[in-house]
């Protein structure tokens, strides 16, 4: 589910296939809604007319501009890196704020990495709350859930080191060029990465923070890292 | 205005002055809200004690854990640098949601800039949702707002930089040694730095991003900045 203006224009420019529109007269209200609705109706896209009301109770936020959009989510699958090329992943191991999830796969396709993947305890990165807060960026990147065993066979299949986040770990601007093919874990917003995730790690990598201030924020973190650690 | 446990608890921590605790039986509920109570009782805290239906009509949040602290803004001006050291300031140039917001006073008081400062436009940096979203940064980091004109004599005055993050600017990982003293400006959410602030600014900087993501996030954005331009 994609609500709002923005989001649904980034679904429209994306390959995703849309299975239908709710449109309430709001979206009608600017030249813009008005627009990307005649967009998707030309396109043949099922447009579903309500008032506002019912438009209401099927909208996650409070603003919905009037327009959401259904969308079949995207099968995806752990990246098979290009021969001899870099790769980056971004595993996210508990991470429990929608926002913050959907921060981070903002910043991961920002940044270049090839997907965004989600270890159990971490939210359903497709939940509507997430996809709003990445701003689109899961139409054009890879987002998936799969289990720690998948990943520790992926790692070892393509040759990827697992680099993770963690306060106690080396100063990230001294650690030196990073390997060509690299997966970062970042954790839970209190209690960081699982000791399970952690005592496979190949490195663990921190950000120096001032001594009064507990934490960065989860997503501020990764993308310091993935900018400070880019192929 | 500081609610929930962890941001009343960083308060209790921090120099400023609490004026007074309002508190509901869920904060007795828990061993750490039962232990912050009696300790800020100890200090000498007024403590009003009500139901949870008056405590949900003055907290802003949802879930706040039935504590809410009201302390003084302690007066802050912009820094003077150390004569001979170096200086790094946010500057927030219309940053409008409060979330944003707090996550840049968080994250420029964790990478050691001396002050967050808000220009015209920008949401009021003590507000709750702000100073919850900055997780208690508030209490141990210069956070403030001024005019333009004010910043203006600041820069001169005290010799500093003013470099703008701005998409069009130098790619961050090959300017080379930033400055000194260096104030790093963000602009709004939806539309960067105001023209005014843009032109003054000695240098511009941006963080190369990959096609089909439209930006990063700004505090995001400011995080990977203020790293990169570290002294």
């Amino acid at each position: 589910v994609a609500e709002g203006l923005r989001t649904v224009e980034e679904l429209a420019r994306s390959p995703l296939a849309i299975v239908g529109l709710l449109a309430s007269p709001a979206a009608d209200a600017t030249p813009r809604g008005a627009a990307l609705l005649a967009a998707l109706a030309a396109r043949g896209v099922p447009v579903a007319r309500v008032d506002e009301r019912d438009f209401a109770t099927a909208a996650d936020t409070e603003s919905p501009q009037g327009i959401l959009a259904i969308a079949e989510i995207p099968e995806r699958a752990l990246p098979v890196p290009a021969p001899g090329g870099p790769l980056r992943v971004l595993l996210l191991d508990g991470v429990q704020d929608p926002g913050n999830a959907g921060t981070l796969v903002r910043t991961a396709a920002a940044l270049g990495a090839a997907a965004t993947v989600a270890l159990p305890g971490t939210v359903d990165l497709w939940n509507a709350k997430v996809v709003r807060s990445a701003m689109g960026a899961h139409f054009h990147h890879a987002a998936l859930a799969t289990d720690w065993p998948a990943v520790l066979d992926w790692l070892a299949m393509h040759d990827v080191a697992l680099w993770g986040a963690d306060h106690r770990g080396r100063d990230v601007s001294v650690v030196g060029a990073p390997p060509a093919r690299l997966a970062l874990a970042v954790g839970n917003e209190g209690g960081g990465l699982a000791d399970a995730v952690r005592t496979r790690c190949d490195a663990t990598v921190a950000i120096p923070i001032a001594g009064a201030v507990e934490s960065l924020n989860v997503a501020v973190a990764a993308g310091i890292l993935l900018h400070a650690l880019r192929p």
